[in-house]
């Protein structure tokens, strides 16, 4: 027996089309990410993988990207549950800022080393920036020493383990198909994990947006059972990937 | 100190607009309706009205309407939590009938015997037919006792009483502002046991769909501090419920 696990990157977001680092910022669904989004739901109907229950972070082009893949599925009605440890990375100082014009500012090597770099994070966020978190209800109740200023992958990584351990698993152990529905570095943190990916190579690993991406995890380890899962469109997938290895060089 | 409830009945759907029995059928938001629950969600932002956490059906268009109400308010981030025990009131063998022939069929007074008696349910639904939810997923786990065939108003609030008391109840106390996205006739069911309305005087009582009913509760009693609540725009709310009370009719 295995269990079955479905990670589904949100689609486009308005900051996605403008070439703005996003972060922790609330971006909503562009309607090319809408169009993606209900793809993706289209694409877990055709397969008949149909999940039971949803996890989201507390972003809303997360959280939409699951509403509208589920309704196209006809699955609108399983349990929705959310955490901040499925956001996005948050991107401290870049955060609203052109990605473009960060490359020609800093030059490519410190832009790559912030986007993409393992344990290095970017400047932090000024307090009470008009793109930090501060006073946000969402994030209210949170500990001060985990609500981030800045996180490079490492810190997603860390963050979001503890979810994936007693949010996620007690789902999946208990038979359910389970949709993740999050973001390029949420997702490509739980893919480190899951794969046992180096901190080398995972910089070189991209998700595509609104391909929902399916994991057999075999039931003692909690390892896939095939490396890397299946996309359930992988010609799509790969054009898409690489699209998105390519963004912020434009 | 009182506790804040809001109440959103769902917009039309596609069923509501071709004048069909719905009940537990899973008809979809028609635009009209996508509009009304945005409307709503406008409604809830300008009254500063924001919910901590929803409450919906398993039905998609109370589900879409609680989404899109809480999109248009920037709240998709809250807690959501689902319960068969507010779907709304299963028609039995009325489900999938025009209304308008059904009215034709069997005259005026039998029509609105099934369509509003406090206690007479309408005939059950044929095992296996075409609008029955057998073999649905979301109720398999449900006792064959408690899984409808039929319902008549007084058969709503019982059903609905368990979660009021176990799963809104516990919300309010902790504080929080509920929002509860449901159906006509799960709302009268909650309103009927709110307010102390009595068997006959439900009959008269419409809920207008898509506009939000607020309720300020005495956190000794749970009881309406202004009998019957408040909706945020009253006006456009009167004239609502006329048309609802007018269903049918046409």
């Amino acid at each position: 027996m295995t269990y079955t696990l479905v990670l589904l990157r949100h689609g486009e977001s308005e900051w996605n089309a403008k070439n703005l680092f996003t972060g922790w910022v609330d971006a909503k669904l562009s309607a090319a990410g809408e169009d993606e989004a209900r793809r993706g739901g289209r694409l877990l109907a055709e397969a008949d993988l149909l999940p039971d229950v949803v996890h989201t972070s507390l972003l809303r082009r997360a959280i939409n990207t699951a509403e509208l893949a589920l309704s196209e599925a006809a699955r609108s009605w399983i349990p929705v549950k959310r955490s901040w440890r499925l956001n996005e990375r948050h991107y401290g100082a870049l955060q609203g800022k052109d990605k473009a014009q960060t490359l020609a500012e800093f030059g490519e090597e410190q832009f790559m080393t912030w986007r993409r770099s393992y344990d290095t994070p970017p400047p932090p966020i000024e307090p009470g920036s008009e793109f930090s978190q501060d006073g946000d209800p969402r994030y209210r109740a949170l500990a001060p020493e985990v609500n981030p200023s800045a996180e490079c992958l490492k810190d997603v990584l860390e963050r979001m383990l503890p979810y994936w351990y007693d949010g996620i698993v007690p789902d999946l152990r208990a038979g359910r198909t389970v949709l993740v529905a999050a973001h390029g570095n949420s997702l490509r943190a739980l893919v480190k994990h899951l794969d046992g990916v180096g901190d080398d190579a995972i910089v070189g690993l991209n998700i595509p947006t609104g391909m929902p991406l399916r994991y057999e995890l075999d039931e003692r380890t909690l390892k896939p059972v095939v490396a890397g899962g299946e996309y359930l469109d992988p010609e799509t997938a790969a054009k898409a990937a690489a699209a998105v290895a390519a963004q912020g060089k434009k």
